[in-house]
């Protein structure tokens, strides 16, 4: 082991090797604080070179290796277990932007950068790359890339996966594969970059990436919408894509008692509405066409809706802070619930005609296991994705509440599959779903996954008991 | 062998195991009558069910598979080899439209439905299916998805891996795996369906899959444009996409001599230009606003790229069948070509920024090393795509001019993959391209295809001897 080391910090440097406990502290806890693992090391390589050179050391020597970007995911991927033998490989110094290509609308970048670096690059050129996450200024792209990032523009844009063209990746070999292509159309074998893209590390290290970026819109139309149901709510999505298709860059459910909480914590943010529904809907245009005709479309087809009776009011912005007041309105729902205490939170998707029955059959189920337990819905309705949140009855004592926490991820994730959805829409499994992931696969398809681990990493040096 | 040939029988009725040459003919021959192979037999299962029982037996006998959809390929990726000891599996009997869910905006489908028919089972629901391509009629969707097929929509919709959201596939044990989800976001492990979609049946065969649906444009804007260069091309699609990023469905770029071609050759076709220029580009914009909005969207376009003088002139189509003609040019230059004589084709793609520089260099070196060579250079410049095809010069015999033709191909693949290309844009690797492939591709990359395929089909029985 001292070996290792020793040859690391040849290899790197010696102070890119952290040894001690005050070093390696932010590099072992997650994001949320709920666990610390240990780390023989935690190595900071400058390039990809100096990454292939460890992943070979580490395969000579047997090191289990967990790949770093900014350690902000919310599976508990990013961090080592309890047994203090692997090392943790932060990508950190890598993060240049290499080059920006405006003809190709390409960006090849080092996976260490931050991603609200790469979104200042693109709008320093005039254009636009869609990726936006909350955690947009700690997160980097090798993160994002590695877990299949998601976020509030993937109803217009696609996930990260749609976002990227090329890779260059370390193998578990500690070989370099140059896929850095800025290709829109490549058929040459096996998509090995949608396969290591969303691989959280397990099947190799992602050192940079080829983007696709893209025109800024020029105009943006917003509006906040009251309905009575989430029938009506998908029905208004069916109504938005014939009139506006190209135009809907965002569509977002709001129950009603997301919205009491947000403006009973932030009573500083504006009322959109003196009446209340039990559903709301945050809509947005963006276009390359004027402010007037993006406006102009955005009316028409608010009136269409109210004249089918499938929404009860709706109020368009009529100004940049009012549509900033709407999101806002959507953006502190997450604090707005852990002001009001604990809760029990599930990222799912679901095929959008099934969300209205699965959240009818699903409140009921939890009314009759917890009653008085409080629903705290929303998400983007328009890639079926709900962040369907369970908060404590109102007069609750919050920790014993949460002691049911594995009854209701059970119940409310077996309702999932039954309708034919996701466990995991955005965030990715890393160890905190890594059962439930076994619970709902098939053994078809476990098997497909385990053996392509076993064929590209079959030492099982890289992120070893992430996923499967 | 006899053993095994009577358990098909059993599995799938004596009259869908075609053993008679006259049975056989049509499924033995590529779809350019290049290459006839043998098979010990021509298997006909009904469902997914049949195919697994098929593969078991194959699996059981060791019996390589090559499964086949419409056999349109390009790239003899779906016809046995001359040892006659394979069978086809022919996935033409399933062929059931399974589900259209509007809300949800897809369509679940056997492999075998044609691509024609699923185009039309969405126009009934008033909704697009975008994948357009010239063997629409014959090819089936399960060919589609296992070559990753492009086609004219690729710019505004994606290949069809965009365009799928679930399959269903019979593993190389026989096993079904039943991952037909209809969700946008889900991040629960390895992107098993990326890696199947594009591996020419040799890790598996997809049965079944959900397709994703769009709004059909409710209007549509065409021009046909002259300019001098291709850097001017490459000029006008970044203005195109800053001023109308959205709407753009086609941007096709046509060289003198295919348009010269297409009027000698069809001279029924209506002239656009009195004027001769370099290069053309075929525009089109589609879109859910209106019919006037649409042509005065494009019609802002063309006065913005004439006063900055990126282009010559364009002509905006006035009527339906203004349009058609103008696609009906672009869409005639293979078949002109064909007639007027034998040709080398290549279908690559480059990154856009590097198109002209491409073209210029590589004109240059196949005009030293084959004089008057003649260049019929076309296709999805908005892609990245290019139709970059050699015709003999005019006075040669054209026999012996293919006689050059490795000599060509060689020349043509390098320059590609110098410039950071691919020499197989949308057409696949089958066993026609598989020494290229061998010739362009690292040893890294490679060998990772290579581990892949060993761990999902460790017998070697899916589609052998295709893509490496």
């Amino acid at each position: 082991m001292h070996n290792f080391l020793s040859l690391c910090k040849s290899a790197i440097g010696e102070e890119h090797v952290l040894l001690e406990a005050v070093q390696q502290a932010a590099y072992l806890q997650d994001w949320r604080q709920r666990a610390t693992g240990k780390a023989l090391a935690v190595l900071r390589p400058a390039n990809t070179e100096q990454v292939a050179h460890l992943v070979r050391l580490c395969a000579q020597f047997q090191i289990p290796i967990v790949p770093q970007g900014g350690n902000t995911g919310l599976v508990l991927g990013s961090i080592p277990d309890q047994s203090g033998n692997a090392v943790v490989l932060s990508l950190q110094r890598l993060n240049q932007i290499r080059a920006i290509d405006t003809a190709n609308s390409t960006m090849t970048v080092d996976a260490g950068c931050l991603l609200a670096q790469i979104q200042n690059a693109a709008d320093e050129q005039n254009l636009l790359f869609p990726l936006s996450l909350a955690s947009e200024g700690s997160c980097t792209i090798g993160g994002n890339l590695s877990t299949n990032a998601g976020g509030t523009a993937v109803l217009r844009y696609g996930n990260m996966r749609e976002l990227c063209l090329g890779l260059e990746v370390v193998t578990a070999q500690g070989e370099i594969w140059h896929g850095l292509r800025g290709l829109r159309k490549d058929n040459t074998g096996y998509d090995l970059r949608d396969l290591l893209i969303g691989a959280e590390g397990t099947l190799g290290i992602i050192t940079a990436a080829v983007l696709k970026l893209y025109p800024k819109p020029l105009s943006y139309g917003t509006a906040f919408i009251r309905l009575n149901s989430i029938q009506a709510a998908v029905r208004l999505l069916t109504l938005a894509k014939q009139h506006c298709h190209t135009s809907i860059s965002g569509f977002e459910l709001i129950n009603q008692l997301s919205l009491q909480l947000v403006h009973q914590h932030f009573p500083q943010l504006q009322r959109v509405f003196t009446e209340a529904s039990p559903f709301y809907v945050l809509l947005e245009l963006s276009s390359s066409d004027t402010e007037q005709a993006t406006y102009q479309q955005l009316e028409q087809l608010i009136t269409n809706a109210l004249n089918a009776q499938i929404i009860e009011d709706a109020v368009i912005a009529n100004s940049l802070a009012q549509a900033k007041n709407c999101w806002a309105l959507r953006e502190s729902i997450s604090a707005a619930q852990a002001k009001e205490g604990k809760n029990i939170k599930h990222d799912i998707s679901l095929p959008i005609s099934r969300i209205a029955d699965f959240v009818t059959e699903t409140d009921l189920a939890l009314q009759q296991a917890f009653p008085d337990c409080r629903m705290v819905t929303f998400g983007h309705l328009g890639d079926g994705n709900l962040h369907y949140n369970v908060s404590p009855p109102s007069d609750a004592n919050h920790d014993q509440f949460l002691i049911h926490q594995n009854q209701i991820n059970r119940l409310v994730h077996d309702k999932t599959h039954q309708f034919g959805g996701s466990i995991s829409a955005e965030h990715g499994i890393g160890t905190l779903k890594k059962e439930e992931l076994l619970r709902y696969k098939s053994t078809v398809e476990l098997t497909m996954m385990r053996n392509i681990k076993r064929a590209l990493d079959p030492q099982n040096i890289m992120n070893p008991g992430k996923i499967i």
